[in-house]
């Protein structure tokens, strides 16, 4: 006889609509490899009378009772799906003290209360899993945790939130401003309709929060330096591209030491880097490691099917490893995991692309160039468009009259420090019309 | 006191040098997160008096005792590292027999014989992994296995060789013939002495059996259609380009209800898929599935430390399995695994780049259309290039006389059987200067 494995679904919005389809259309084959079934035993939702599901559902399986089912004898597996980090959490301890294993899609969660719920699991002799909490389908956390289990993480670029890729992406295609995309976006239902959280970079930094904890150490994520892809304006990607570059949402992570840089914004990359091609919604991660050296890692980062197949992979290893009697056996001891500090942004080097909107004078020019030098900071190279004749804000040129010009200016490698007081300097110049824009190149 | 795990290399060439590198250089780490260590205590080798290998080593756990190393008691995994499939498979099944786990790189092994060696595993109760036996570093067999367990794929679509990716992208850079950029590879230490495995698709065969054994069923190696990249000449790299084109050494794998379409071919690909930017000797896996989409794995495909962080990441998860005395967690029934019919190349369906060197007289282009019309090939583009002003073979016109001309079709979707029936009746007419060559484009 097969043997069965209990399953609690807490939320049936997308990603839980997306676990019990994937665990009909496919639970022969499921069955056939692990030798065991799993059978959706609860779902707890806020409103079982809710028409509109986005699948068929037997009600009889819908329930209100957060608290009871967490703790029911039939069930082995809680699977989180609610969001949010208070209820969440709560449900998510409340099963690991009861002896139930968890998987769970929720970075906030795991990126604010991961050391707690980690460590509650290690007492409890229970696993967590959480591939789908980072870039959905794209099985990242397994390729980290274990693919590469033997190596030593350098650095990691990636881009991992869909909604800023496919608003920069479109923007590049179409040069239009980040504001009608966005708009366009939310119609079609690619961004949220409170998108700050993707916009402003929040969601990417849990997501690196979560990757950085697995390559380097804890991090706190509070504390990661996050920008949002609105300080892109069309300009800007005009003059990227002439540069040969694109702009891309990234999350970027590198050891120095006992710190750990940790940071999320736009960024120009290389046309010819395989992230540049990382279009629309993608998601990407690209991995440097001492032995295996570069790699990287690509698919759908959000979507129904694409998230609860990771939710339903989680489920089967656990399958295997309730199979085995061998909780655990996935799992890296809590001690093994230092907490970092994160390296201060003034600290962090790299390189910069800055535009300064100025008066068209004589030796203005020169003074941007000294107050830079000044600061340490050397310029690889400079662009200064007196025709204005780009589209962007202010028809192509900088705010305010007597003819001013963008200066474009990409610096070679220097400390964020001493370039953000350079800017700052320069900022105060009766020459400057606009203030300075600065987004970070990738080197 | 942390536990030991016996380990025997058999092998000590390029990867086994880097896997007793690896676990030293990264032993702290390894300890930390499995809570056991590894100990390398024999090395079996040809010569132990051998001088100049990749890696200082203790001579002292050097022998040449295959036969008794294999079933040490203190021996708790063998790595097979010898290749080809003679010694090995008896080393293997030795072990296997002998109750140890097996961990090994080699791809022809189980290309050919990976039932026996699976079905022995499981009744011997260990556990064989071989994550290195398909593109070196890049995690592609636990990513099919476990990280899209839960998902259905559809098809694969892989640059698997190093060597011929190597090769080709480098007469695609320099449009300089195949036997030069070889040569030149072979002075590198990028090509074997003997090239054939490589460039004639045989060893991205071995590896395209191991994939399709994962996702679809076990297939006949030998049955595999394979052609090699030295069909192709820089003037094919040339049109293949002003098509909007590049051409990559492809394997390429689809389900096909009870049968399994399996190939390995030189393939013309759009210039703008990802596929395209995997340059030189990297590799990369594309897969399309039913709930993930598309998804792409990338990274080294070869190489000393590579190809022994895989090895060292399946040692580990051996390792995780005998802590949680759960051999066999991993593992698919082979049961499981069903035996699948290969599908004729004639019944396959792909579009295709057609290149006739025929006389440039009236009505020629005309009798080719014809011909292929008849047999419901049906055209997509046609270029007759009359100049013959590009480089290749025959300074760029095909041989014979008469002012010929090279007339290159792009077909639409067409059934390779009668497409090959058409190019045989052309071939034999008596405008033709040159048998039509004939490289498939992915679709």
């Amino acid at each position: 006889m097969t043997r069965t494995i209990g399953v609690a679904l807490l939320g049936l919005g997308n990603v839980g609509g997306g676990v019990v389809k994937l665990l009909e259309d496919n639970s022969a084959a499921i069955q056939a490899r692990l030798g065991a079934a799993f059978e959706i035993r609860a779902i707890v939702v806020r409103d079982p009378a809710k028409q509109d599901r986005v699948i068929e559902i037997d009600r009889t399986r819908l329930t209100t009772d957060l608290e009871g089912v967490v703790k029911r004898a039939d069930i082995d597996v809680v699977c989180e799906l609610i969001g949010g980090t208070t209820l969440a959490k709560r449900a998510v301890l409340d099963a690991i003290a009861a002896g139930k294993h968890v998987v769970t899609a929720n970075k906030a969660l795991l990126a604010e209360h991961g050391a707690e719920i980690f460590s509650a699991a290690e007492r409890a002799s229970v696993d967590v899993y959480y591939e789908a909490a980072v870039c959905g389908g794209v099985p990242i956390i397994r390729v980290l945790r274990e693919g590469l289990a033997s190596d030593r993480i350098e650095s990691l670029t990636g881009i991992v939130n869909g909604t800023s890729n496919y608003i920069l992406t479109t923007m590049t295609e179409t040069r239009r401003p980040f504001a009608d995309i966005l708009k366009e976006a939310q119609q079609l239902g690619y961004a949220e309709s409170d998108p700050t959280l993707d916009i402003g970079g929040g969601d990417a930094a849990h997501k690196l929060a979560i990757l950085v904890g697995l390559c380097f150490g804890r991090v706190d994520v509070t504390k990661i330096p996050t920008e949002g892809i609105d300080i892109v304006d069309p300009i800007d990607l005009e003059y990227a591209d002439k540069f040969g570059y694109v702009i891309k949402p990234l999350v970027i992570a590198r050891a120095h030491g006992e710190q750990v840089e940790a940071r999320v914004h736009p960024t120009l990359i290389p046309r010819n880097w395989l992230l540049a091609d990382v279009a629309g919604a993608k998601n990407a991660v690209y991995v440097q490691s001492y032995a295996l050296g570069p790699s990287m890692y690509y698919g759908a980062g959000a979507g129904m099917l694409p998230t609860a197949m990771s939710v339903v992979s989680d489920l089967i290893d656990l399958g295997r490893n309730m199979a085995a009697r061998a909780a655990g056996a996935g799992r890296v001891p809590t001690t093994a995991v230092t907490t970092r500090e994160l390296m201060p942004l003034s600290e962090v080097r790299t390189r910069y692309y800055l535009r300064f909107g100025v008066a068209d004078e004589p030796g203005v020019l020169g003074r941007l160039m000294t107050i830079l030098g000044a600061h340490n900071v050397s310029i690889s190279q400079v662009v200064q468009d007196t025709l204005g004749g780009l589209s962007g804000p202010a028809g192509g040129r900088p705010a305010g009259q007597d003819e001013p010009v963008w200066v474009i200016v990409l610096t070679h490698e220097a400390r964020e420090g001493e370039v953000r007081a350079a800017l700052s300097e320069i900022d105060r110049l009766p020459v400057v019309r606009e203030k300075a824009r600065l987004i970070r190149i990738a080197s």
